[in-house]
């Protein structure tokens, strides 16, 4: 596959941004473009990439199947679409290549809920790329993400300089931190010696790498539904138990949360709604809700204390409160072994400028649950920046990414992929 | 028309409540309903009976369409449902008898945004006609209103006590205060001498008559939309601006606008919403509120302030914020000559053990156009309360009417309709 | 007495103002201004004026200290002072008259924790009697209502027209609403027949007079003390409960309590106050709230409410919290017998432009203690308003009274008790 | 002098604690201990030790004569007493040794707002040397620190290993980060080489020392009066602008300032306070609070948000808002240099068990003043940390210190002080 081929597959899968567990144009373009191109051992498609019982923060019926409409009207095959009914997706994609040790490349491939930037100045709407759904954006770059699996894995396939089993494992549903426990609980997994994920951006620009990334926070999702009791605004306030005081009074209180002395926290009430009508006292509302934390206790500390802000602004608005976890990841560490080969591997990639050794994330990732279990297998994960030119910042309506970036991302993982598979040797 | 068949129809209508200006099935089954029972002089339907151009508070297309599809699925007359397409609904049903003065009256046919109870203990469950779309429910009489309009006209036409000519608004929206600007506006009004209103319940028990009702509180609907700017919100929860917080911290403080000495005020924030996913900085948050004032001027207070809170909220948490007005209704007062005809035929009515001369209102009704119109136009206005045993409040889960109290709405109105008739003989 | 001489009455107390239960100079001066001028058949002075358990919302001894002091600096009679030490304020003075009705007149003596304005145009600045005392003023006119007091004693003394006995009751603090029930739990109100009692201004002009005042809003003051947990603010903000947090969230929720349909409500955080230094997380706060309603049951509604509030604000942030009831007052009705008297009488009092026989007082006041006893004992009671032109609000730093008004208010009541007086012979 | 003699000053101390520019008693008694005990070169008390016009946060006159009052009421040299008269306290002690450098000790000397525990198991009350001063206690260990500078002054006296000037700084103030530039901006600190600071307990326990202590958190003091328009809390709810409102509305939202990426920041609305009375709509409030971040860029983003949270929190309520600054402090950073002289001798401490290189304050402090000058100038400047076993964290009123460590503080910082003064030579 030469450059133009995969820029034209990001642009496609840019196109078409699909939210967590609805990536089901993605997932089937994807097992399309890997069956034509590759001659693979095996691909995992769906049900069977993943550990469905593990899936968090699953869209409800309603929501899934309008999405899964639009990939049939996308065009894509059939049976893959069929056999991802009921939101699981994914892939995992494996080339055998001999004795040596089993490579896992982690890439995720969703998108999110952000209405893109029509704006002449923002690349993709100038380009004809713009995302074809409302409300629905590639504004974290998993479209080139998605795009480095693939060109790693003809990279590998190609070169003959590997020697071991690589399996990329194409996840979804990261935004909400809802699939990367699905692919860490799955079989495929088990035989992992070592991991590699990566992301592009990070306040990088194009040509600089950071070989180990750590500091993820460790984040869970929080779903509180307040409910009181409606009554006639005008003739009868008094008799409401208002459900959006409630809510009001639980968000200005949940960004209140003490800071701690021990490290990073974040609070967002990322979602909230109430109310069915300007002259009903409101009897229902919901916020939904993130808390994240430099370190596990510290998200927990933030967990904790946001369900007793929650539960207090209920009982003062004289409301009941039903709490839902959603989903949730841990934090995780690059190990120093890997860190060294992607510096070293790095510093030799044509276009890389810079090679950062460790850079902190400041936001979450689910990619943890992979590394974390490899690691409790006595493995080693790292965590790979790919600098990219972004005009807008992630999760924003122009967020972009530098295409050239992506052939630095095939580049430096590949090489790393060969060397650990030539190491053994 | 038999009692039973009016129960029948007040049963049909409460089982297919329709929100505002999407009284589809409603309009066209009572079209149908006076159509095949009485010889009218006119009926008026839909685009005909009110003035387009001023409904207030109209849906979205998507909105007016699947309650379109609804009536047509629950199968009705598709020459007058496809007349009403777009959101034209409500009716103008005209008994001409000779000389005499022209006397409205106004009954309102909308439902409510309120889920229905499905308790053994609430009838319309029990009886089997509980509303059979979810999240809406006939949750303040309207039913009974539509029905007593019927009821009225049929007693007229057979009677032959009356001399002049009955006008039988049957008017949508009015939930939302959106449909009463409207049916003032249209030339139905233009020439009714004597406009009479009714609203059954209001605290007042089965075989209670309140002959005026007045304190309508002025009422204007208020939606501000808070555009702010996401980001990530584990990365960069700085660089947002967080409509959210600004959203709450305007609820919380719209809420506390301080009361007024120089009468009621009332404001509620009915519907809130913002945000799009746990993890971004919310950009966007709406909140739909209504502000009411035992006067123009209380109700103007309120506006002001409502306007100064939610904007120096927004500018709080550096968002922009717009405004629209939405619907808005007058006060009105019952002339005490339409007071004394109705309690006097009310004191000889059977069923009716109790008349109260006065009373407030205490919440709004967009009937004041109506009333406000006939009155400039040097005509008299009343507006009737006919009580009835309700088990829960208004725009509450388990409100519901007795059935009695359809017959006692037929016989004041129709008796106070004959008297006005015969007086100018 | 002439006027000029009660004219400066007024003006000397209005030099100093004095809280309630410390107005030592006040009580003291009224007695040496009494006595010197009229012979008395009893002048009952402080502790013999009050039934001193039912004193509410006395303040601690220090703020006690402090007036008591300033009292004796001003120079007054020793004797008098000691007899008030510890905040026993306050006197009866009774005038026989032979056989008759007892006639009660009560009039308050109290100032405000207000700032006095010192601009040009505010007269007690230009002319030199501008308060003395830093940040208390008599903005509510009892400056005026004690020299009234006066003046009607003087008057009924030398007519001899007045048939009976008259006491007249100098009412300590009514503005916290804590003297009233001291009075009207004394023996003093036991044999009275007819009571008057009178306020000045109130948004009615010089000239205007308003037989019966009605409309008092019951009302309690409420005190919360939050007690969190202190901690450093820099070094480890998460180990405080934050007991400002706490109260700033209860503040927020007190002014948004529902507004009652069944009339008006009023809720006030006046005094708020807490935390000791700006880097220590504040352990403790306090919120000095009251609540009215137009009735005893809307003002419960309100207390319940915002006792409801409070406590939720402090559990949500982990701080325990304190109430203690400060002082209250019930509502009361002017009787129409008195009104009819007043009113006659004001009609044909020179000065009196314009008479009212009823309005709404929209306010608290604890006259109604004393009301409510004689209304009790069979008598009757009369609450009247005496217009009078005031540039700035009441409880502002502009108020101030037209003294010209002093002179129609003595006139009015002194007429009255007269006609009181003379109708039983 | 002998350790018990230390420990009695430091309970002394510890009886008689004094806010920010009121140690009075501190300083007149450190003066005489000084100067009975200690052949001195040089001793600056008062207005000789500081800048005076440097000062910040210094309170007004009246808290200011209450201290001193007190002082002279617990008995010191008048003479001494005099001199500070208006809060110009603190001293620089000099010993002049010969050639070689100019070494500076800063210790502070202030106590805090805080009322100290009254529970048997808080050594102080069990003891006999709690607080005498209701409401103020030594809760971080200031009275320690002076003990430990008077100690060191004796040791290097009477040692003979140290050749060169040693200055200690008792600094006033710092609690309100208010005296650290008064003593940086004095003549005393430009000929200082290397600068020691200290500061007991922050967690660690006897027998650890922090060899060098980074992560001051730059901090700023702010200071917001509302004010609104009072109004009668009954009568004219709606004519007031309540700043207690606005108050309230800020205090919600300065703690819901958006965490930064870039690194820690705090907020605390440490002081608050607002209205009159129960029944009068506040027309003043204050609010005092303070920003702090891991660099002053961070701070100067909490201010920069802090500052507009509060006005548009005014101009919700309609108030106007005016600000000051308080106090203020910079960050530092420890010089290795001295960090390596500390952590050697440390470790050849008697009683010292463990010797940490580096830990973060994660608080404030103004010794970052004479840090920074020192370092300005060329020198060096290294912040120790004494580990104490303390029941109670700082700041909270069970907070003490382990007596001995004042030992262990005395043993290092004077070993280290010979260690450069023997360096030279």
């Amino acid at each position: 596959m030469h450059t133009d081929d995969l820029v034209s597959l990001r642009q496609d899968l840019h196109r078409r941004p699909e939210p967590a567990w609805c990536e089901f144009y993605t997932t089937a373009r994807l097992a399309e473009e890997l069956e034509s191109r590759l001659d693979l051992d095996a691909l995992h498609v769906g049900p069977d990439a993943i550990a469905g019982d593990h899936r968090m923060a699953v869209p409800d019926e309603a929501e899934l199947a309008r999405w899964h409409d639009r990939a049939r009207d996308a065009g894509v095959d059939e049976g893959i679409l069929e056999s991802l009914d009921g939101g699981y997706t994914g892939l995992v994609a494996v080339l055998e290549r001999g004795e040596g040790p089993t490579v896992g490349l982690r890439v995720d491939i969703d998108g999110l809920p952000v209405e893109e930037s029509a704006d002449a100045a923002h690349e993709p709407a100038a380009d004809g790329f713009r995302s074809e759904y409302e409300g629905a954006m590639h504004a974290c770059g998993h479209d080139a993400h998605a795009t480095i699996g693939v060109g790693v894995l003809e990279r590998i396939a190609e070169s003959g300089e590997f020697s071991g089993t690589l399996k990329v494992f194409f996840q979804p549903a990261e935004e909400v931190v809802g699939g990367g426990k699905s692919m860490a609980k799955s079989d495929h997994i088990a035989d992992v010696d070592h991991l590699l994920a990566l992301h592009i951006g990070l306040d990088h620009p194009t040509g600089e790498v950071v070989a180990g990334i750590d500091g993820f926070l460790a984040v869970r999702h929080l779903e509180a539904e307040f409910t009181g009791q409606s009554s006639h605004a005008g003739g009868h306030p008094e008799q409401g138990r208002n459900a959006v005081q409630a809510m009001a009074t639980a968000v200005q209180n949940l960004y209140g949360i003490p800071r701690h002395n021990d490290g990073a926290t974040r609070v967002n009430a990322g979602v909230v709604e109430g109310g069915t009508a300007a002259n009903v006292i409101p009897e229902e509302a919901r916020i939904l809700a993130e808390v994240r934390g430099e370190t596990t206790e510290l998200m927990e500390y933030m967990h904790s204390k946001a369900r007793h802000v929650v539960r207090s602004a209920a009982e003062m608005h004289e409301c009941t409160v039903d709490f839902s976890i959603g989903a949730e990841a841990p934090s995780a560490t690059s190990d120093q072994e890997l860190v060294d080969i992607v510096a070293d591997v790095a510093s030799q990639t044509e276009g890389v400028e810079r090679v950062l050794e460790r850079d902190e994330l400041g936001g979450s990732e689910d990619a943890t649950f992979l590394m974390e279990a490899v690691q409790e297998n006595g493995g080693t994960a790292c965590y790979v920046g790919i600098g990219t030119d972004h005009p807008g910042g992630h999760h924003t309506p122009t967020f972009d990414v530098d295409e050239a970036s992506i052939a630095h991302g095939i580049d430096v993982l590949s090489g790393t992929i060969e060397r650990i598979g030539r190491r053994r040797v």
